[in-house]
């Protein structure tokens, strides 16, 4: 990509569900008023792949067309590949932010680990990046993101004015737009799972096969997490880290008789 | 699975590199010293797939036949999968351990994020299961696991003696074996990344496609990190989290006017 003549800020756009899902166009839209924009996304849907990258395969890179006021590449791997391919074989320069999203379904609580939309937004924060991963608790495809847009462009506005703590992504979830958003909240992630079930079926062959389904569940009462604020038709913001040492357990497991 | 009628504990061992690798056929002759074990594993190589698990597709279960002193399937998903499986459908009490690998190669510093022998431990970690990922600093098909042995003998039987701190599971790398290992110390993850180069080609039909391939940058010069310990000689146990909330970053994200 060629370098902006201008001092507007560099903005990388991604996503897991694919390029031509209604929730990136929504925020590459909001991106151009920011700044230029430079979107990799995959081919075709990758959620769930969380932190996947694609080593033992090729790779693929389109160019795509379209009206000129922004480049756009899709790419035949996870979200993770695509930030990757971005910020080493297609940029001159570090993007000043990249945003991931809008996802079509919440990625809040312990969905974060799960998710290729933040995966790629913890991605770019290792490179060093600004980064932000947005989603919209509505799985539709042709959900509605418009009440999304002032708050995807000004916090996207304040990352790039202040940055951002080192060593932090922010976790960005809508309520469902049916609700009001009434603000925004900073929060810590709800400690939840899944409680999975294997809907067993039989191929037309005779061939048992299974696909995973669960029930989400929130194991926390706190008011301060991300599931409590999106709840009460807060946005949430959760600050989210990649260094994944548990450092107030060294000192623990310090104390046990490793070597005798 | 039955349950067993004795006392001994139930080991879940799965890994990344599929049913077949070495590093897991030495790690289940480990665990089998230590209780009852079923293995759930891929059944192909699923390195570097991170937290994935498959919500777009569906999964094969398979039962294998081996010498009738543990049960053993493969699937056809990613080590979370397998995860999943055991718990939710294959097994009808928690297991008392979960244990991952031995990796064929170093899940060290950032390597965690990427890894499916990690993920699946952490997997089992947000189910409330202890778990433990254990990872050879050598890729190679026929490495040497048997300096191992001792040490996942002597690390899985302490974590079914005392658990492990609430929501931690435990990362172990050894170093290459061509070293002796001087014993094991606990770590925090160093600050490293992967700067990545993108290996262009031609396929027969003319087409462009990529390799990713990459370089291992340490960015840190501490004495208390994973990759210190390793160069060193000594195995390495860093307690890793999957609560990726950044605390510390809440306060200052607080003095931000995210709603004005």
């Amino acid at each position: 990509m060629q370098s902006s003549e201008t001092s507007r800020p560099l903005i990388l756009v991604t996503n897991d569900d694919g390029v031509t899902a209604p929730g990136i166009r929504t925020l590459i839209s909001e991106m151009c008023l920011l700044g230029d924009v430079l979107v990799v996304a995959p081919d075709k849907p990758q959620s769930a792949t969380g932190h996947a990258i694609t080593i033992n395969n090729t790779l693929y890179l389109q160019k795509l067309s379209n009206d000129g006021s922004f480049e756009e590449y899709s790419c035949s791997g996870t979200p993770v590949d695509c930030v990757k391919f971005a910020v080493n074989e297609i940029l001159h320069r570090k993007p000043d932010l990249c945003v991931s999203g809008i996802n079509h379904g919440s990625n809040s609580s312990i969905n974060v680990i799960y998710s290729g939309t933040m995966s790629a937004a913890v991605e770019a924060g290792i490179e060093g990046i600004p980064a932000i991963g947005f989603s919209l608790s509505d799985y539709n495809w042709d959900a509605n993101f418009e009440p999304c847009r002032p708050f995807v462009r000004s916090i996207a506005a304040q990352v790039l004015a202040n940055g951002l703590p080192k060593g932090v992504v922010l976790n960005v979830n809508f309520p469902h737009p049916d609700k009001e958003f009434l603000g925004i909240k900073i929060c810590r992630q709800a400690n939840a799972m899944w409680q999975e079930k294997f809907d067993k079926r039989v191929s037309p062959l005779g061939k048992s096969y299974y696909w995973l389904t669960g029930t989400f569940v929130n194991l926390d009462q706190g008011t301060d997490t991300d599931e409590h604020a999106l709840e009460a038709g807060y946005v949430s913001i959760v600050p989210t880290q990649f260094d994944l040492t548990a450092h107030h357990a060294i000192s623990e497991l310090n104390t046990w008789n490793w070597n005798e």
